[in-house]
């Protein structure tokens, strides 16, 4: 296969003659050869697509840029939007910390697709669009990729996330409304402890993650605003009057989206706070995950020599060797997310912490991080919802008979006897192997009759009076 | 010093006779030596103070406990939370995870001291108060200690390290005011780029901090739930109707702070995930604060050899080798602080994901990490604010002079003659070590009258069109 | 209370006058009120003790020190060794980062106190001794500190934490060895698996501690490198000939431990990776007890509707409100303080990485928190094993019960008739709520006596052949 | 596109015709649809390629297993490691946390491709190879998917990581020597201090290295342990006698790498502290890494208005909208990797402490993160030292500027005239803008000549006596 030649301000670079990326991809492709090859997340790409049509728009609208560049250069985007050129970006995250080579990557592409829309070859003759003075007018990488970050994880959190995690709260909110009435031992300390419902336990998984979902939305308003216009250093340099605030606009209309321009591009140049908050969020979230999952695998566990108190759909044999095993697999993806989460929150905070005056140079790790975190959550609840936690069903013979055992029904006595009497009952019992209602009444301190009115599970539910 | 005999459930407990404690506090002491002693943070035992009482004004009013009771119980929170009995509380975060023992403590103390204030002697008689008959009426450990821990922490954020962050943000505001017109170069990537103010530099400081704050305002209505009336598992079991309503009321009243009864109590016990979304911002604020600490001691080096564009004050004698040295320490104790909230956040996510059933065990380990970075971080801006930030100033001439070499001043000339000429003229200036005026009219792309009309770092500040 | 004038090159300071610090100490405590005074750990400054003592002898032993001098040195250092000057040292972590003042704060100690000691008057005359150029002769708080603060982490891995860890360790083997044909049920996923023996699950946890000790003895030799003799950047300058290596013989000697000097001290003082490696072990050591104390927790759960295989013993009442109940609360104390552990150090890489040339100045926040680490892990273990491991026993008839439940006796048949066949007889039973044996001859696969010959729980332990 | 029918314990699964995965493999697919899709690394599976190869052999000569068999799956897994097969393994990271379905896909693989090779079609007649009685005997996932991870990591380790990071190393020292005569400025807390050689700063980097090396391969003896042997939990149920070991001793000599049989194959199982182990050195190296990249990027600095003492390669237009702009890419790209490093290490500490009975169930995530970890270090470290280290030179004329200019010089003057008078001529020189030797002298302290003669920067470099 072919070579053909490109230009950038240093020199002449040799680009495969079927791709559509320049000088500057190619150099970024052989001086990065670092994990993975094209590990920028798409997401990422389709963010360029988006605000580089705005750019152009709002160029044209404000004098510019003619109104027929506008038009290759949207057209491109639009392809590239639709998934035509996904293979034309090969760079990687471990590039310059300012993308500034994706943001290339992008300028160069829609240059040369757009000179093979214009009836042209490329590499041949002037080029009909200039991946610099038009491509990437009014704009610089530390402007475009903070934009382009922002894009991708916004979209990430309200088309996967969000929806990912209400699909698993609504059918925990079912679940609970369902077993309401369902009474069983509580364990505080993994030890028996007072009774519950089933329901008032699940309860208490969507309360965390309504409380996640809320604190996920707190942080949307930050990620909205848009660092474009700032351009090279936050100040707009070479942009034309009353950019920023229209190019947000384009970017809102075309994503669909509540964009707005940074009312500081300062800030949103030489720091990512937005993505270290969005991401503490996504944090929160994981954090909550993993209690719930592990919740969901204890209470499943057995069949015959756990807990055994609720049953979850076997979808796969569970082991190469035990036959007839069946695992809470989907327990475990979820919480395996929930630790890459964990980290990548580590990751993004190290690298929060590090911008330098005017610029943060560690946007590609912080985005990468926060697209997958954003991306796993959603998923992984998703995942855990249709495979999991829709057909968890209480095992009502389970239930009842550790329900029964439980000396911690005692407690009901604390008001009518006082703890210590109480105590000594428990103790008593548990000394023995007794019921608590033969050591109470061995005692001298209930009656038999006093004893059954006075402890029943089901008195014992509080309903948070 | 003598001992007296306490009692528990478990048998007798040699206590020093000196102490308030009892029987249990004693076991504990005596259980867990791991790290220095009395570690259990004083707010978090202020916290339960509130509780305590309010609790007692509850059930008195709710007809569970008799006034001269409450009086009691009342009377000794308030010695707690004017200090005088900071002595009693010796036991460590390393305990039980629920900090039962803590709450023992408490109820122990206030046991035993309105003994005291009740004419007896410790010890001897009938326990005019009990501590779990009395003291600790319609609660459980499961709920008071993360209804302390909710009102130590809020209470911090908003008594230490919101009024310290604003102050801080304050400072940079007024100081971004002042050096509006100071024209300095830019620097992103740690290079040489185009010009802003140093006012528009501190103003994105102003902007992390303000969305720092607003991000931890955020948190605020969720860490404001209280778990108190949940008792054991969350079902409210021994509280009287209205309890946990009435109990958040009155700790609000005493706290002066708006805290409510948390709406799932299950979710209040078993997981704190107000805690990790409060320590969520407050880690945001320390990758925030370290950015900022980072670029002051940055633009603050030399004194003759550094960059050097500003001056900080000169607090202390830098080196106990190097006579008259200067370093920016407030600066390193900042970013420490930021280095040790990172840290924690770690602990509080490790903490928090753990949660089973019906109660999260990683209470005091949660609740000391967030009580320390709250403080830390407040403590830590003020101190900034006041032996640093207060003193900022521009050295004029030093930013003249780097402003004026910088060769990136010909980004200017890209919408003049395009981005590949203007990269030729900087390219040559820099190969020659001459200037970009020089090279422009040398290479034939701009005169000397249109480069000086062009090219003006005062007219490339943008102002944000 | 009085005060006495002191001076440093700064001019005149305020000094409580009953206090034996100086000027510089008294500017850090005013000029950094951040978190709880005194917080700089002790074992710092005995780390200062140490080293100031060696550093006399060796001045004095090199020609550039005479022998009084030497004397009064280091009768001062032994006096802060024996504890008698505890509360002279008020200074806090979240100061100058190369803990200048904390050097100061030694040195102003050392001479004040030599003043005493050669029979003057502190503040009267002409200093005997002076701070910085006899106490701090030949140093610098570059090469000091880190010298300080890998004596204080050393002594405390070696006297605290590897004999708490092996405390345990010792214990855990001696119940691997007791226990060692307890058969009973394994469990993978939660979930039943196939059989082992008690011995065999505990000689796990031997297996991790051995391993986490070997790679925290690994960390010992980068640890004991010492940075004294760098002074102010790793040059040396102002050291005699010959300096480094005998200060540091006269450290070890004075210790009773092997530390040697760095042989790159531009190393020992930009970057602390040796902190950074022993932490890594220590963390290490914190994933491997949390896990073990994760297992203990849970076979001990119930005391009726849990696991309860095991029985450990119960040492303070574990509930304020429901009588009668234990809870694990060693395992709750040890899994909070690996949380700790693991949020130190993520604070210790935060800190790590942000050296700057040459000098690393988060040098109080990272010897701090390893120092804590190391102290907790070897308090907590040796907690845990005093008041938890020792009383591991098997509960036999639990054990028994749930063993002989288990489906997964069916992997035996694997061998004889396939694993397919025998996943139809697990599966059937599972279904049935019947036994293996039951449908193993129902099925027609295995004879009566053939499934008695073939699936025995105590032939299904390997030996690990 | 056709699809055939598969079947497993559980029943019958549609498989595309034209794959070679089974029944297991196509429910994984469908059940966790969590990210990109086949996100397992193939590093693991070649490991399982190894193993089941090494199984193979062994069951042979232990006679279980007819040598037909053997070579056929012998054969597949060639082909796996040839790469002949890496679209048969569309699998994710989150899918059970034992990895047990990717253990099936390869037997699932192996036995279909082992029926082509065996000249029948899949899907029709008797499979010849059996995916869990051939190519899983005496397996289990949980002894197979850790020996598999066991193996990538080792691999990467020693065939990526060490080699980048020697490679850098190499790089560094043999600059070290190179610029062992350049004198310049040391920087202590960013400020100006007392002079080193250039080769003297780089050869701290070296000692970072070297120490980081010795590190990483402490970690080695624990990652060449290998699990299998243990089978289901440990206990090598199932198993012929002398297999674990001579297992080993075949994936030692088809890897080339000194592999071990685990000595306790319950930790092997049950925790994964090797991973743990290996990661946390890899940690430490991404902590070094930083703060070499971050001094070479700050010297590098400028071109006109920073620091500029070194000048790096110029390997890429470094701006979209500033021409002629160069950045330190290299070092961003680095720096971003250590960032990664420093969050995937608590994404395994967060897996590794989670681990339950006897099985981890965090393996895929865990070994992911491990994975990636070396594999970014050592390409980064490669990346850096072919695109940045090796042309690394001093900027002569700077450099000795910036030195000429420093206040420390002072420093030379302690032992002279004392550390109090050499500060006074620091300070007034710094007031007065003067040089150190006008004020020397002005004061009286040191004549003309006694200054020239003390003060030499070529003096005060030490050598470290």
């Amino acid at each position: 296969m072919g070579f053909r030649i490109e230009k950038d301000t240093m020199g002449e670079v040799k680009v495969p003659a079927d791709k559509l990326w320049g000088a500057q991809t190619e150099r970024s492709r052989n001086n990065f050869k670092i994990g993975a090859s094209a590990s920028m997340p798409l997401e990422i790409i389709y963010g360029f697509a988006y605000l580089k049509k705005a750019a152009a728009y709002t160029n044209c609208e404000l004098g510019v840029l003619p109104i027929e560049k506008r038009d290759l250069i949207a057209a491109v985007c639009d392809e590239i939007l639709a998934g035509k050129h996904d293979d034309q970006f090969p760079l990687v995250i471990w590039q310059t910390g300012s993308g500034t080579q994706s943001n290339m990557n992008a300028n160069e592409v829609i240059a040369n697709r757009a000179q093979q829309l214009a009836g042209k070859v490329i590499g041949e003759g002037e080029k009909v669009i200039q991946p610099n003075d038009d491509v990437n007018k009014s704009q610089s990488s530390n402007d475009t990729f903070p934009t382009g970050m922002h894009i991708a994880v916004y979209k990430k959190v309200v088309e996967v996330t969000i929806p990912g995690v209400k699909q698993l709260r609504n059918t925990l909110k079912k679940k609970s409304e369902a077993f309401k009435n369902v009474v069983k031992i509580g364990r505080t300390h993994l030890m028996d402890a007072t009774p519950l419902t089933l329901g008032q336990e699940l309860s208490g998984y969507v309360a965390q993650l309504d409380h996640g979902l809320k604190a996920l939305e707190n942080t949307l308003p930050h990620l909205s605003e848009l660092a474009l216009g700032g351009t090279a250093v936050g100040t707009g340099l070479n942009t034309p009057k009353g950019y920023s605030k229209r190019v947000a606009e384009y970017i809102a209309q075309f994503t669909g989206l509540p964009f707005v321009t940074a009312p500081n591009k300062f800030e949103a140049l030489a720091a990512h706070d937005a993505i270290v908050e969005t991401h503490g969020a996504l944090k929160q979230l994981a954090v909550s995950l993993n209690k719930i999952a592990n919740d969901v695998r204890m209470m499943a566990s057995g069949p015959r020599s756990g807990i055994g108190e609720i049953i979850i759909p076997a979808n796969e044999p569970g082991s190469s060797i035990m036959p007839g095993k069946v695992n809470p697999t989907q327990c475990e993806a979820l919480t395996m997310v929930c630790a890459q989460v964990i980290g990548n929150d580590v990751a993004i905070s190290v690298g929060g912490l590090q911008g330098h005056y005017e610029l943060n140079v560690f946007k590609p790790v912080m985005a990468a991080n926060a697209i997958q975190s954003a991306q796993l959550i959603g998923d992984a609840c998703a995942s855990f919802d249709e495979h999991c936690a829709v057909g968890i069903e209480p095992n009502h013979e389970v239930i009842k008979k550790l329900l029964n055992n439980s000396l911690m029904l005692v407690t009901a006595l604390n008001t009518k006897i006082g703890y210590y009497k109480a105590a000594e009952i428990a103790n008593t019992a548990h000394a023995n192997g007794t019921t608590l209602k033969e050591e109470a009444i061995n005692l001298g301190y209930v009656t038999a009759e006093d004893y059954d009115a006075w402890v029943k599970p089901e008195d014992m539910l509080g309903g948070l009076k």
